[in-house]
């Protein structure tokens, strides 16, 4: 008997994104926000399964990038989603701290109106030079 | 005086993104499910705050996609934002039907476990021979 998914793409295929890339949405298990979206090689997706830590590839560094690692706010999974197409990814996550780097609990603190004018929808959580030390020091 | 936000990048920054396109997470602004992730050029995004529509790029397309169009399952924004880095974005969305092709109502229906074994999280919703038709036929 045919299974009728096994004409389905590997789950996830890497090989459908740019440079072997897919897109990972990071979402708050707990009170549904999304927040941050990263990038995942298939390293970086089996490191998570792994260890129950969201790994993603830091395309400016070009290196795996266990989040929380320096910072302390680690991202522990709770379970791992793939679309449709198998091409992007969704985490749902327990957020240690703010996974924004600009200190906000969610990266998607800024809403744009029709008008493209720019607001701020949350209160920053930490001070980033708190946490990443103080770039200008 | 030094407006602290002048030093940012555009908002969103399509230039940012490999051949101009960014990732757009659809969420759900009702329940906060993520419902799908697609691209977003200028274009597009343009589109969609002009019209309050989410409106894609579809890359295997080479063109504009209103989402909805052929379907009728339109995603009408509720609000839009932009992450800390200004390279993705997120519609917060009222969903009519099923986001997914597939014809369930989140494209991220599939959990894979620590094991890569894949379930099931959702029961189909409509019948995508329905709404799309027989591609048998």
């Amino acid at each position: 008997m045919t299974d009728p998914s096994s004409s389905e793409p590997k789950c996830p295929d890497f090989s459908r994104g740019t440079d072997g890339l897919l897109p990972a949405i990071a979402q708050d298990a707990d009170n549904g926000d999304v927040l941050m979206l990263a990038w995942m090689n298939a390293e970086a997706w089996q490191q998570t399964l792994r260890t129950g830590r969201a790994t993603y590839y830091s395309r400016s560094r070009q290196a795996l990038w266990c989040k929380g690692e320096s910072s302390g706010h680690a991202q522990h999974i709770v379970d791992a989603r793939v679309d449709c197409d198998a091409d992007a990814i969704l985490l749902r996550v327990r957020q240690v701290g703010a996974a924004c780097h600009n200190g906000f609990r969610s990266c998607f603190y800024r809403t744009i109106d029709s008008d493209a004018k720019i607001s701020e929808n949350a209160q920053r959580l930490v001070d980033p030079k708190a946490v990443y030390g103080d770039p200008s020091s």
